[in-house]
């Protein structure tokens, strides 16, 4: 399967978009250049609107702050998280591009181990552009990289794989603990450098990062809300694991993949546990209760497009998760209010919606 | 979680066999002798039993040929492949220790990226002293390596993960291809060192390979059969298919873990691949079945020894791929035999066979 990367890697200049949320000057960009700058970012500001965020020179942007989004949304404006970096997935919504990379503004380039400059995107390119495997683990990995293949007993009728939705990177140096890992392991880096992408396989969860992610917007764009987090709500830094079990029950549902491992960012600096803990200490309880929701949901057979199966899921949310806590009422409220708000501004998406996975 | 494995990893020698099939005298040991001289060796000669096997000076072992298993096993002898390597499961049945591992005698010591010989052996302890975690996916692998840990997401309840109970190595230089993919690549060289170790999540299927290969034959062992296979047989090169799909179900029931990944050992020759393509032909098209069987196969709550789901599985077997093949009838029963041959071999086992699991 070699043939399908050895190929140059096409650029998608046109069709992908760079999401990054943030609330400061975006000076982590010149360590970019060399890889982003040909790519148009939406810069989703945070916080204060009033505040003037700066790009560096040469980049192609346009920036949305909170008066934007109401401005755009209205009423739906709701939807999207405020004080919190969940409010990245306005981005995705504004996006007219097939794909969509996202990165937040404290990952630098990673080096591999010849000491080269990662180019991340160009690997979450050939990570969305070649198939998934989520029926059969092989056990070299992903078979369709250079120098790989499906191993002996990989069933033939399997071997063309499914079409690639989301693509998790990884992260050196700072790994992406959780509050008391933080603080049990404050000295923890990660230096190992694992060469390799891997599809999840059906039916399994896992926890989906948001700081280094890409994914095909045409494919699953409309599950990949990052939920209410932030000011006004219970709780932090759990909008791209809402996100990740969301999308990874939809992509099993209609036989999508969702990849990890490769590329690498690197992770400067880690936010502080003392914070973190506050932000997610309701999560830390919930979440033995959403995970085993969401790795026994189901979906109808007829939810044939991710906005039938997104509505279809949050009532699943209202009914399951409500009775835990009113949050999770309207957080499946906002699950609507957030498909409702894509369909205006996807007008052509929604049209199409019932045949994405027909 | 670094504590588990930055302690200095155990010898086992009292605790652990190495099971090697071979036709030939065993000059590869050479290389392997720092590593592997401390264990007992349990050689299972295939073939020719007249022929006199050659064993490296210094080196523990029993070796039986054709003769030592038709009068140890008797009748039962039957279950156990001739002309074939799956005769090596003979050797997981009259060894008396925990840990099996076996390997084959075309496999060299191989080499880690910074040029130092890779003591497999040892790797492969660390992956069976250490949980394996198949409810929700880590995505910095194995979180009880030195340097790496849960992710922020991974629920705390399920942090102590399950035993392991199987840890499948790799292979540097020849990749275990099946034949068309040999026919098709012959040049293809497996080069890429992937620093990794992962539990197959609960509910995926995997080709397991039992070129590089242990277990915990306290754990699992009767289910490591092993198949019928070689002279006789309308099939060969699925013995290791078949006991990776036997002890991936029965694992998964009774909550058990299988890692693969390190260590890699250097596979030095491909084997012929017209030869092979005409032992797997029919593999090739009966797996397109085997494999949704043993997907959906599904134990009762009840069977709660490796013994009572091996035996449950093999009913399953005879009813449900019988109809492809009479061979898989011929297998159903081989497959009772065998565990009646482990049983009368390992009367311990059999007596608290009940309390496996319970």
């Amino acid at each position: 399967m070699a043939e399908a990367t050895s190929k140059p890697v096409p650029l998608l200049k046109d069709e992908l978009d760079i999401v990054i949320p943030t609330i400061r000057n975006l000076d982590f960009l010149e360590m970019w250049r060399p890889f982003l700058q040909p790519y148009h970012l939406i810069i989703v500001q945070d916080g204060d609107p009033s505040k003037v965020i700066k790009v560096p020179e040469g980049f192609d942007y346009e920036l949305y702050n909170r008066n934007d989004i109401n401005r755009i949304l209205g009423p739906k404006a709701s939807c999207i998280s405020f004080k919190d970096s969940a409010c990245r997935c306005f981005g995705y919504m504004v996006s007219k591009k097939k794909y969509i990379y996202t990165i937040d503004d404290d990952c630098f380039v990673a080096k591999d181990p010849s000491g080269h400059d990662i180019n991340a995107l160009e690997q979450h390119i050939k990570n969305l552009l070649s198939p998934s495997t989520p029926h059969f683990f092989n056990t070299l990995y992903d078979p369709y990289r250079e120098g790989a293949d499906f191993v002996r007993g990989y069933p033939f009728s399997l071997r063309e794989g499914v079409p690639t939705a989301v693509s998790h990177g990884l992260w050196l140096n700072i790994p992406d603990y959780d509050a008391p890992t933080q603080l049990v392991k404050p000295r923890e880096r990660n230096t190992r450098y694992v060469d390799a992408v891997l599809t999840i396989p059906k039916g399994t969860l896992f926890p989906m990062c948001g700081m280094n992610l890409a994914f095909d917007r045409e494919l699953i764009g409309p599950a990949m809300y990052f939920g209410l987090m932030g000011d006004g709500q219970p709780i932090g830094r759990y909008d791209d694991m809402w996100a990740g079990w969301c999308i990874k029950v939809i992509s099993d549902h209609l036989d999508l993949g969702v990849k990890t491992g490769l590329p690498y960012i690197w992770h400067s600096k880690a936010s502080n546990p003392f914070v973190n803990l506050k932000k997610e200490y309701k999560g830390i309880f919930w979440q033995e209760e959403i995970i085993p929701f969401f790795q026994n949901a189901t979906l109808p057979k007829d939810s044939t497009s991710v906005q039938q199966c997104y509505i279809e899921l949050s009532k699943q949310v209202k009914e399951k998760l409500g009775p835990i806590d009113p949050y999770f009422v309207k957080l499946a409220d906002a699950m609507v209010t957030w498909i409702e708000a894509w369909d205006e501004l996807n007008p052509s998406d929604a049209k199409h919606a019932n045949g994405v996975a027909a």
